[in-house]
C-alpha cells in the first residue's frame, strides 16, 4: 500500500514556496520586474563563462563513452583530488581524494553525512534560526532533529541553552555558517567554543559527537573579510557543500561532503558514503558536470552584486528603525518584524508588492528573511516600496 | 558515532567489481586489448550526435542562470511532459507529464517507486536470476527482499514457487525485463499471468500489490521483435527507466518512474515521490541533462552491435556444447557452467584471459553472465580464447 508517512506530508505548506508562489501570480498581474520578491535564494548571478566554455569543449573533442560513461559510485578521481587539493590551498587542510565524496548537490551531501554519524534513537542538534529542510533531512532518517533557541542579539550560538540540550543521545551538532536565513558569519570564538564543548561532552558520553557543517555560503562574505573554516576547529568535521551559489549552478546538482583527514576512522567514511548511497538510490554528480567544474575548482561567480543589494537593504531597514543584525554574508538578510506576529506582518508587505518570507519556520518568531539575489535595480526600487509600507502601516513605530 | 550497519557493509565484495578489478590489472600486463573482459555492463556505442549537438547548443545560446538554474524538485515540466509523449506514442499509454517523475537514474527510479509502496515490516519479491543491487536497494529500505528461484528451463517466471511465496506481507513485486542477467525478456503470456496472479492475491489480502518494473533495457531488443510494455498488462504498476543503455549516458544519472495513469492514487505518487526526496536527499537530474536529453527522447544510440555480439557468442557456445537460452535483449547472456561451481569454472577461465562474471550473486547457482556490450572485433578474437578454455578444462564435456 502506498506508505501513510509521506502521504500525509503532502498536507503541509511550505511558506517559502508559498510566497514565492504568489510573486509569480502578482508578476503576472502587473509584470514581474513590479513584484519585490524577496523569497527564493535562487543565484542572480551569470555562470563563469569558463566553465561554460570548458563544457562545450570537452563535448566537441572529447570521446563521448568516456565523457558520459559511469563514473565511480564516489565519483570522478579527478574531481575528487582537485577539490582537494583546491581546499587545502585555501584553507591549510591536508585532504585527498580519499576524503572527498562527490554528492547530489548539498542535500545529497547532508543525506550522507547525517546517515554517517546518526540512527534511529540518536539526535542531532542544531541552531535556530535554520533551514526548515533540516526537519524532513534529519527526521526521515529515524534520528531526531533539535533545535536550540536562538541568541537573537547576535544570531552567533545561544550556549546557554545548547549546553543544555545536549546529552548522550547526541549524536551530531548541524551548523549553517554563513546562515541561511540570518546571513551571520560564525566567528572564530563561537567555532572554538563550540569545538571545546563537544570535545568535552563526547569525552564525558564516551562516543564521539560528530559536527556536520553545512556550508553552500562559504564563499560569499562581505567587507572583504574570510569566514572561518569549519573543520579547522573540530576534527571530527564533516564539510558539506555544494557549487550551487559560488558558480550558479543549483540546477546542476553537484557538491561534496569533506571529511576532515583527523576524523575517527577517516580513511572508512567515504567508503561508508558508498554503501549510503546503495541505500538511498544516490548517484554521484554527473560525469559532465564534475568534469566541467573541476576545471575551474578556484573560481566563483562574480558574487559583489549581492554586498551591494546588503549595503542598500541595510541601511534602508536600519533608516526606518527595524532592529537587525548585518549580515556578514549569503545573500539573506532577518530584520525584526514591526509587530510579534511576522505572518500579519509579512502579508501586509503584500499589499506593497514586497514578497517577504516569515520567521517562524526558521525556527524564531517575529522575525522576516528577504533573500536580496535580485537585481540591483530592483533593491534600489524596493526602498521606496519598503518605506510607504513602514510608513502607512506603522506610522507610531 | 559512526553507524554499524554501513560500516559492516564495507566487508562485503562485489563479485562484478571483482571480476573489473582483475580484467583491469591483467590489462596491465598483457595490453586490455587482448583481455576478453565480459564483466562490466557498460554501454560501449557512442552517445548519439543529436545529443552532443543540442547540449552544445544550449551551452552557447542560453543565459547560464536560465539554463543552469533550480529546476522543481518533480523535474523540469518540459522533460515530464516530452517523456510522456514519448511513451503514449511507443506504447499507447495515457500518461501526462504528472505521472512522470524524473529521477538520478535507475536507482534513483527505485528507490523512490520502493520507497512508495512498502515500508519496515513489507516483503518485496523479486524472481532469479536478479541484479544483486536490488539487495541493498530494497532492504536498507526496512523491507525486507524475497528472491523466487529460477525457472532455469526458460528464464521466464517459475509460477509455483511465486504463488507459494506470496503472502499477506507483499506489498510489491519487482521484476526486471529484459532482464540482467539472463537477457530474456517477459513473454506477454507471462506478463498476463503475473498480473492475473496479483489482481486475485491483492483483492484476497484486501490490499495493493504495486509491480515495481525495472526497465533500463527496454530498447535494447533483438530479433526486430518489441518487448511487451508492462505497465499495459497491470495498473499499479511504477515502471522505473534510464537512459544509460538507450543514449549510452550511464555517468549522466538520468532515468524517470512512470505511474500508470490507472493506479491506485495516480496523482498523488509523483508529490509522494517529491516527499521521499526530501527525506533521502535525491535531487531530480541535472537541468543540463534534462535538457539535453528532452530533445532526443525518441532516439537511441545504434544498438546493432549488441545483437551481432549476441549471435556470435549465442552459435558459439552453443556449438561448444553450452546449454543456453537464447537472449530477447540486453548485452548480457547467461550460459550454464560446465561444473557444478560456477566461480571454479569462471576462475578457470580466467588463464585463458576470459572475465566471466559466476551467477551466486544473481541468485542461482552453476551459470555465469557475459556482458557483450565490447567491440565486435574482440568477440571474434575471443571465440578462440572461450573454445581453447573449453576443449583443455573440459575435455570429456
Amino acid at each position: 500500500m502506498i506508505v501513510q508517512t509521506y502521504k500525509n506530508m503532502l498536507q503541509a505548506k511550505s511558506v517559502i514556496r508559498e510566497c514565492a508562489e504568489f510573486a509569480t501570480r502578482r508578476g503576472q498581474e502587473i509584470g514581474y520586474e513590479n513584484v519585490f520578491d524577496y523569497s527564493l535564494g535562487n543565484p542572480s548571478v551569470p555562470v563563469p563563462d569558463a566553465f561554460t566554455e570548458h563544457t562545450i569543449r570537452l563535448l566537441e573533442t572529447q570521446e563521448s563513452n568516456q565523457l558520459h560513461g559511469y563514473s565511480p559510485s564516489v565519483g570522478l578521481p579527478s574531481f575528487r583530488t582537485k577539490v582537494a587539493e583546491s581546499l587545502n590551498r585555501r584553507f591549510d587542510m591536508n585532504y585527498t581524494a580519499a576524503h572527498i565524496f562527490p554528492t547530489s548537490g548539498a542535500a545529497g551531501a547532508l543525506a550522507h553525512a547525517i546517515r554517517c554519524v546518526a540512527e534511529a534513537g540518536d539526535e542531532i542538534l542544531t541552531f535556530a534560526p535554520f533551514f526548515p529542510e533540516y526537519n524532513p533531512y534529519v527526521n526521515l532518517t529515524g534520528a531526531v532533529l533539535k533545535v536550540v533557541p536562538a541568541d537573537t542579539e547576535t544570531f552567533q550560538i545561544n550556549f546557554e541553552e545548547f549546553e543544555e540540550m545536549l546529552n548522550e543521545k547526541t549524536a551530531a551538532v548541524l551548523i549553517n555558517t554563513p546562515n541561511n536565513p540570518s546571513g551571520i558569519v560564525y566567528s572564530a570564538e563561537t567555532l572554538k567554543r563550540l569545538a571545546d564543548i563537544l570535545t568535552q561532552r563526547a569525552a564525558a558520553y564516551g562516543h564521539d559527537i560528530f559536527l556536520i557543517s553545512d556550508e553552500p555560503y562559504r564563499e560569499i562574505i562581505f567587507d572583504r573579510a574570510e569566514a572561518p573554516y569549519v573543520s579547522k576547529f573540530y576534527k571530527n568535521t564533516l564539510s558539506c557543500y555544494s557549487y550551487s551559489k559560488s558558480l550558479s549552478l543549483p540546477g546542476e546538482r553537484i557538491g561534496y561532503v569533506a571529511v576532515n583527514p583527523e576524523c575517527t576512522d577517516a580513511e572508512l567514511l567515504v567508503p561508508i558514503m558508498a554503501q549510503i548511497s546503495r541505500g538511498i538510490g544516490h548517484n554521484c554528480p554527473t560525469s559532465l558536470i564534475m568534469r566541467g567544474v573541476e576545471d575551474v575548482v578556484d573560481l566563483t561567480s562574480d558574487m559583489s552584486v549581492y554586498e551591494t543589494n546588503m549595503n542598500l537593504l541595510y541601511d534602508k531597514l536600519t533608516e526606518l528603525g527595524f532592529t537587525v543584525v548585518r549580515p556578514g554574508g549569503t545573500f539573506y538578510i532577518f530584520p525584526k518584524a514591526l509587530e510579534d506576529d511576522a505572518k500579519v506582518f509579512c502579508k501586509k508587505a503584500l499589499k506593497y508588492d514586497l514578497v517577504l518570507v516569515p520567521s517562524d519556520s526558521f525556527g524564531v518568531s517575529g522575525y522576516f528573511r528577504m533573500a536580496y539575489c535580485i537585481d540591483t535595480e530592483k533593491v534600489v526600487r524596493s526602498l521606496d516600496a519598503l518605506e510607504r509600507f513602514v510608513e502607512t502601516e506603522y506610522p507610531d513605530r
